[in-house]
């Protein structure tokens, strides 16, 4: 039974940054999906390799799923497809360049066997599925291609903005705005626009990409030394930058890195990038023959990430690169918070080498690909929606980007959490926690939620340690017929403390003697919890820690 | 034999900022330490409750250790105090607020029965121990009597900052700088001044409490509901002006948090709150019957801190206090990197609430402790050293600051790392890892050094969870007489894949037929091995990870 409606459900993203990512908009039965993106685990779920959407509701819908479209590929909007799409074998739509990627990417998990088709659609092609009628529209980030998604429907039309913000000269001209595309979208009416809101809390417009080629060009003409320089692989707008002014200041330009590679290469066959500069490159070995002055090194690495190429130079253990005194390594990039740590070992490890480090601590070296306040208000008064919905960010950045809208003329805002559905009419209305949503782990080779105790049990394992004891039972007779045997993982050097562990040995042993009459073992599981409290106990009068512990009766 | 001459090792804090600050001086053979810090643990050592410094060459010479002085009662500063005291049972130095805190902090550990004598002694005192003569000068910081520390000895003097700022006119008047003291402590001459170096990449000057006292008395102003602000407990000087705003604009004030309310108790001993200030504070539950716009409350909490009171206030959880929609939340504090995401959570919990949360990105609620560029200048201008020593920074941090002191007219600069020892002279000479250093850690009642295994394993079990397994042996014969167990804590849900843990234990006990000849146990510790490896490898197969296992033969 379809409802005869649109409305819009986040299964993800929303209420965080940078993270999950994944809209499901519905109408008249007819589902797609817009972006499926991961997050990376925190210690709360140690050992998780990946976090996903909970995509329950999609499935249990999944024969009304026509389709995904990725805005851009970043992993917070396409890293979770290579875990997903086996089950919702739907086509993916995206522009040339994200196919591109999203091939690799997926082929990681999926191998070649694709689930389903992924669909190049350029900006401006409409695609008619169902209900909806959909329409990239180009709009300026931090990968080249990124999109927002115009959906039209009977109901009325829908902006997805994706991740944007505003620069009237990027790097990549073709990575432009296309204004006169927004304003005829704006034409035939936004009943909702929703927005990334990322940077809600810098005042002004973003920088230009010609204000950041003028600070980086002046920086890298004063270095005599090599230029190592460093960003998001994908931002392929600074790498064209870096290497246009490797090619202007006499340098030639070497690469190091898997994931940079496979970017320039994407960017190469998508016409990103000229001749002239591919030209320019070089292999690192080659670029240790010229003078320093005349090498620029593009490297991997920007988040301190212990085996990328930046972090291993810092250590000295990078095979094909050393730091010398002589060096600027620039940081071409945010800090993802949380990183701040493993960026800021990396460059005092360079900077005890002698090298010069320069990150935006130490001047204009990056601009963000998320818009600031005057970006969103040029946004919703470009657009002029009748509604604006904030999502990208945490509750506080969505009640200023709703104060923001209203700044701009936004007649109506409305806040979503995950699981909400919104149904769009004039009086939008809005069902809290429709959707179950949550948060799965890819977990070696298997998926878990965030609720299984196996994230709970390694967090006590990694805060105590864990404890084993097993003592045999004589099964005839229910005799103990020999001493328990304990050992410890995480806990205490056992070959130092022989005689700690067999005084906890003698505990557990004293602890089933006391708890059971005539010392006759007639309930194993009974006598394995007394041990397990016994261990437990002990440790924590010796150790101060009560580790994890697992007892067992081995009844022989 | 002691060398006749004068030194300084730094044991812990250089290369860091905030943690295990501690500092060897040496003349004639004659050794005091300036401050005991500790940091906190982080992911790398899961379950370590605290990290303090490795006094192996202190203990080494504890015959020559006359005392320790501490500058301020910050815990990067004092904290290992009670860890340590007891192997250095020498006297404490310090000011009479830091007395009062000291006291209560090291009783949590040592009891009442302390190692030695607290003594305090005031700026400008002279304390003569052995081949040196000791003076206090006050600084400003974030904590009240916060003092540098003035070293002589026949070889010349040395200034150690500690951490400092300039404010002509900090909230607590007796805090102020005592210029003409530092003028006449620099007349004397001062060879090496060691410096604070925490904000060096922040130009200009730190702004004055008069500054932060208009902005936040305009914040309060505008408030209708209720204000709630939060600062670090020991911040005196913050809770002070909080509370003088709170009685200009017609508030009582409730105070919520233990750390707070001692804090409290030591500034009125020491005369820091006045009689009309501490007249204005009322029981919470009084707080509760009087309009919201006549309370102020202050509260603990301001990193996020999950038990404090701010987080739990967020989380409706906090038994004497429930968030408003019409409550201010005033987030009056750096907030420590690290902490990001935890306060974070706490804001987007009180937005969601209704209540306004007003932290250091929407407004002007916090000045640093610690001097910017400027401020360093100034001291360094006033104290007129021959040699700068940046400490209480990362490497890149004292690469700057030694670039400030060169700008501010200093002639030498020397970068030193934690167990490098400087012999101070006209040439001064430094003997690189002259001491051993380290981190230690206190793990429950014991302290295990950074390279113990427990923490590798801690952190593997995290990662995979651990398995155990066992089978009975007959020792007469050698004959397996019994199938293996196999447990998991961290890996699965054994109750619902029963099935794959019968599996695991089929391959255990295969790999004992396979590798023993007639099936006869000859060598249990090489059975245990092919078990261990037999378990790993299964569960790698099935689960995608192989746990932390235990394997045990069980002779009966």
């Amino acid at each position: 039974m379809a409802k005869k409606e649109f409305s819009a459900i986040p299964l993800g993203g929303v209420g965080e940054i940078g993270a999950l990512n994944m809209m499901a908009y519905e109408c008249d039965g007819d589902m797609i999906l817009v972006d499926a993106g991961v997050s990376f685990p925190d210690d709360w779920c140690p050992g998780a390799d990946m976090v996903i959407p909970d995509i329950t509701y999609v499935l249990d819908n999944i024969d009304r799923l026509k389709a995904i479209f990725i805005t851009h590929v970043h992993l917070d909007h396409v890293g979770a497809l290579q875990y997903l799409w086996e089950e919702m074998p739907v086509p993916v739509y995206c522009t040339g360049f994200a196919k591109l990627f999203i091939k690799d990417q997926v082929s990681q998990t999926l191998g070649n066997d694709l689930p389903n088709d992924i669909i190049a659609v350029d900006a401006g092609e409409k695609v008619k599925l169902g209900a909806f009628e959909l329409e990239f529209a180009r709009v300026v980030h931090s990968v080249p291609e990124t999109s927002g998604l115009f959906i039209r429907t009977a109901y009325g039309n829908v902006f997805h903005t994706g991740d944007y913000k505003f620069d009237d000269n990027p790097e990549i001209p073709e990575d432009k705005y296309d204004t006169e595309h927004l304003e005829a979208l704006a034409k035939e009416g936004v009943m909702a626009l929703l927005s990334d809101s990322t940077n809600v809390f810098a005042d002004g417009h973003t920088k230009s990409d010609t204000e950041l080629a003028e600070s980086l060009e002046k920086m890298i003409v004063e270095c005599k030394g090599r230029v190592v320089l460093t960003t998001f692989a994908s931002n392929m707008g600074r790498v064209r930058l870096a290497m246009r002014l490797a090619e202007k200041t006499g340098r030639k330009v070497a690469v190091l890195g898997h994931s940079l590679k496979k970017m320039i290469r994407y960017s190469k066959e998508c016409g990103y990038l000229s001749k002239e500069l591919t030209k320019n490159i070089i292999d690192i070995e080659e670029a240790h023959k010229l003078e320093d002055a005349s090498v620029m090194v593009l490297i991997t690495g920007s988040q301190g990430e212990p085996r990328a190429a930046l972090a291993r130079i810092s250590r000295g253990e990078h095979p094909l690169c050393e730091a010398k005194p002589t060096d600027t390594f620039i940081l071409s990039s945010l800090i993802v918070p949380g990183n701040e740590l493993a960026v800021n070992r990396v460059a005092n490890r360079l900077a005890k080498l002698g090298a010069r480090v320069v990150s935006k601590n130490d001047g204009f070296v990056h601009i963000s690909g998320h818009g600031y306040v005057e970006d969103l208000k040029r946004m919703y008064q470009l657009m002029k929606p009748d509604l604006v919905i904030p999502v990208h960010g945490e509750y506080q950045h969505f009640v200023r980007n709703c104060q923001v809208a209203r700044d701009a003329g936004v007649k109506q805002t409305a806040i979503l959490e995950n699981g909400d559905k919104i149904i769009f009419s004039d009086e939008f209305d809005i069902k809290k926690d429709y959707a179950p949503t949550g948060r799965h782990y890819v977990d070696g080779l298997n998926i878990v939620d965030e609720d299984q105790f196996i994230f709970s049990e390694r967090r006590k394992l990694a805060q105590t340690g864990a404890a084993f004891v097993t003592v045999p039972v004589e099964e005839a007779t229910g005799h103990i017929i020999g001493r328990p045997i304990v050992k410890t993982k995480g806990l205490l050097d056992e070959s130092l403390q022989a005689d700690l562990v067999d005084q906890v040995a003698d505990q557990a042993l004293l602890a089933l003697i006391k708890g059971f009459d005539n010392k006759k073992i007639t309930d194993p599981r009974k006598a394995e919890e007394m041990m397990r409290i016994a261990v437990r106990n002990a440790f924590e009068r010796e150790r101060g820690r009560k580790p994890i512990t697992i007892a067992t009766v081995m009844m022989v």
